[in-house]
């Protein structure tokens, strides 16, 4: 099973400044998953929280086989998130939906990036689907 | 409606340093903004949490017209309340009962100052009271 | 009496850019200021100087009750009023007309915060209305 | 009563790397705890979360009569923790299993260190067993 | 036609650390391109040099539609890359083999990184294919 | 009309190091200007002051089709005189005579720089020529 | 002879952004400078590259009797092109044509600077003429 | 004639903080100089402005054999003062009453040092009677 | 045999500020270890001196079982001791008596922290009975 | 008795750089010391040592009544120095022979500073002098 | 076979500073090297460019059985010139013909220095032959 | 005579960690230098102290003709040192065994490399025997 935690405030993705984000729903995003899910028959679950302990409480499980995480605004500070990834012991995937290279200068650091395999950046909702395809290429191996 | 957020800490005000805080306890404060919303005839709520989750949960129902935010300690490093705060398009103030500027050094960095529309810092507790009236007449206007 | 010291280029109100000062003139705050005097029988005067010499020799009079500063520019670097307001044992209210939290680096750091009792930033020529209502208050306790 | 806080990640004790951590599981810790408590005839509890705002809620409690906190990774940045921990008035320790002086950089600043009486670091499940130790001799004294 | 430039010594990738960049020989990426390319019906055309000018010469002829940089050591300090990138208005995915983010510190700042639409980083070869089929959807939907 | 201010101690020109000042007194920069004035039939004032708030004050007047300013040290530090230039809307270039980036670290950043369009640095009294010359040029376009 | 050197991307401008570079192409800025060699009699070349390599070893031929450098990019980063002009021992004018100082912040920064006469910039294709016509003059002199 | 500068906000001597600047009047030092001036024999002027630009005027007369400057908070940041200074060719004391080395940071660094020949620091008024009696020797063997 | 070596200003205990170091003399420590010792019928040397290379000398001995160190203010900067202690192979914990982390900035970074195993700080006198405690229970071990 | 302490190299005085130190050698300086003693009949010791050590060891004597203190290349990084001065409680002057504000960025910074009275910097031997008239007045108060 | 490499401007040799270079041709190293390769018998070849790229190329023949680089300006910036020496397996030496600690501040770092062997700097052209010898009987024992 | 001094630390350079100090101890340095001068029939001495006073105290006797020093740890914080160097007009040489610049942050400053005439570094026990080789050329030559 692939695992995809979403941060805070992705919830409200329609909600945001559709410049950076672009033009899409929180719901647009959990069917894009679902269809990519049932078309290529790999179980996904996506979690979503604006809490950081019920992010780690949930990382902590290790019931799954692969991760993408958008820690959102959490990937700049929280070091507690950080050392429930560096345990973990599956391929992890960082991903951004806009590229955190243009925007605030405390957008630019990431501290959990050290703990995660790779990243992906600014390739919007197709970040989610890139990730997926390599996570599916990488358990299939392993 | 008028939402007003305390973040963490603030519920222990009686208990904080009197040269800082002053001479109230977190009663004193609820007392004072409900006979200000009885006198004025609008509707207030008083919103407390510990929780950096449950702040950000409680933006996101976004059932307010104008906002006041003092976030505690998160002020100075939670980007994920500065994220939630980015959404909100109502007047947004933010608020500190002591002047940050005389004490520790990281407390004169705030990371939502960017995204509210203006601070009242060092006033006490009539800091609330001002903060309210520019509400009022600011939605007023609207 | 209270007095109210405007610093550089706040002369110029209704020529600096709209969008970070608001749709005023100077006229107008000096209306506004002497409107508020009138109304609440508090004497009033407003002091406007380029010159940071000045405005030094104008807060060493000490002849005032209450003091609403807003420094414009040498808020940001003037150690020699931070020592003038320092001497001055009346409360002091920090102003701003813009959100200096939303502008360029140099404009978030107050030299003279520490020296003051508290800041109003971002609400425009209302900060001067919420400030004088303060001073109004805090001196009749006294 | 002593409380022992343990903060995120803390849980996972036998999961992490044995070469910071040591050839323990976070059981062992709760069993030396008992122990000690048992042959010492002085309560204790041990509260853990992932949480930094459960954390937060236990220690405004204020129900204990001395204090060891091993704040995980909020250590290096939960100034809300701070402020919780500032108000307090019995003994603290703050406690690290691990040196963090041989770590990564950010894990070479506390920003709860300055509240706290004393700090513990690097000397295993050890350190507990000396914190206590240390509490009960204080305590006494008191 | 999707252009793929890869900057100074990447040409020996497969005499590189393979505990950073994998087991894998240039010609082997070559190959895996070429692949690629015949599978998609995309043309594809690969520029590898040890020159900034060489590159920002390729770079400005602009006969590409969609585009993969990986600028190799340049990504740090080629300011002068990253001008002939920001003229150029196809997709441009800035490409990285290995984690930049858990190496040295200078490799965690790329220059590039705000004039490209989006970063694929850690991903080994298969970075390439992802940023491949990217480029492939977006450059048919415009 | 061109205004050319020239800011602290530039009156006393004939007698600052002459390896970096140049062999000239000020008198022979008010001669150069004049003359230039009369040959190209184009009306200007030199203003000089060392005063932060008379150069304030004459820049606010608003009453010149272009502006070349020397604001000697201001440079370095008067956020004061870079917000009056801010307003002002005529060609504005900023002047020096010495090379400032061959001197002390501190004469190396200006502040004014951002809010004029061009600077002439380096050149002698020559500088002074070159910006007439060219403010002649611009201001007969518009 | 004059020699201008124009560093990497200066072959592009037609096509760099409008707002800051203006409505020009390359070719018209060397038209602009063989009008003005023809006009007045002063032999001049300009030289183009985009590779560091070239532009020292044009400017080590020394076959010159006044220089205009704008060095592009490599303004920012090229202690080697620095070196190759400290050596050089006639008049040497740095040259932008947008003002450096209104733009990112790695832009504030010339590493070329000091080993040059003077600076000018952001008088658009105009500031060559000027750096021509200073040129003249002083070279006549010598 | 000895010149003795004295920088904003002295003339409020007796109205510092005791603690800091001790138990005298700006009259206790006037008369104390005057004193010296007598018993010595030796002229002295005392000239205090709050203006940066006055203090420039003053020292630009160099009708003075040696100078005592105390520029109280224009010491750390007045470039335009210190420019003034560095043209002055007769012994110049930089004063401070107060030992700036125990104050706030921005007390440490004096901008004006380095064109001073030395410096009397802490020494309360006493200080100003060995800059006296250090200038006349000098004075006299020059 | 345990080691407890102090470092410069130990000596004179009785005499350092109470609220820092508590109500104790020198004499009182060497008691309480003297104690200790005899008690627990192991072994101590308790070693002081001003000299940092006194220090390491005697650490180059490298005939004791366990190590204490207060290096006093050489903590913040000798990096001569740790290079002694480097090579040391024998358990060695750091000590502090006051808590470095609540006084000034530049006691908070402890250059012989990464080669010690651990520290304890801000525990008093007691500070060095728990060290004791703790290498008679580890080389007991070994 | 005042106390004399030089650090490190001012023996060697007469073999420094003349124009940094003077045209004097340390046996002038001590003959001037020792003339001064005579004449006002105050005991005087100079005192010098090359190691932090003596000096540390020398100032815990505590059996003089003033001190003046060149504490050499030890000034900007001796906190054991700083430590021991900061227990002695008669009056302690800083003192340099040469203006440490014109040289190295390092000798810029003081780190006993804090800890004495005051300083006296570049006034040549004739500082000793004026240190010791000072002292002398201050300890005939006491 | 031994490779010189050198960088860019030192084939200027002859025409920079003597007083930092000494008073020696590009010329006269040749010779010297020549001169010890004969009387050694040991093979050497000395490459010099000004292209950053020229010296990646070369360095990746490989075709050498040790190294000596002068990498000139790009010392201080060229990761990718550091990227290529990294993956050389053979004796390398860094060289320096001044003592760079004694210049521009960005001189006193080398970007190549952490994947040399060592570094011999500021002994002039006998740093080659020094280099040479070492290299001789290093490789002589592989 | 050659005097070799050697610092804090090294006299246990076989107990220091072989892969950076090499599988040498300190008893193999001596005899290698002491055969190279009986060979060279040139006089050496070597001084090993782990006191910086004793090293300044050595240097101070100015009886030798050329000077290695590896000055340990020192290296990077003794400005005593340093300022002992200074004075020392004979050739000298900076020296370590270990390539400095590949290991800890601090160990790349040396605050004594600008006052001497070079330095080697990381080539093991071979680096005296060039310091010497070079010492003896350029002693022969004045």
């Amino acid at each position: 099973m692939i695992l995809i935690v979403n941060g805070p405030n992705l919830n409200m993705l329609g909600k945001r400044p559709k410049e950076i984000y672009g033009n899409f729903s929180y719901q647009d995003l959990l069917k894009l998953i679902e269809d990519w899910s049932e078309k290529n028959k790999i179980k996904t679950e996506v979690f979503q929280s604006n809490f950081e302990g019920e992010i780690i409480n949930r990382l902590q499980k290790m019931d799954f086989d692969g991760l993408i995480i958008n820690a959102g605004a959490y990937t700049h500070y929280s070091y507690a998130i950080k050392d429930a990834l560096e345990i973990i012991d599956v391929p992890k995937i960082e991903l951004h939906i806009s590229n955190i290279y243009k925007r605030e200068e405390f957008r630019k650091k990431s501290v959990i990036a050290p703990v995660c395999d790779g990243q992906i950046t600014g390739l919007g909702l197709d970040g989610y689907i890139l990730a997926l395809e390599y996570l599916k290429k990488i358990i299939g191996k392993r």
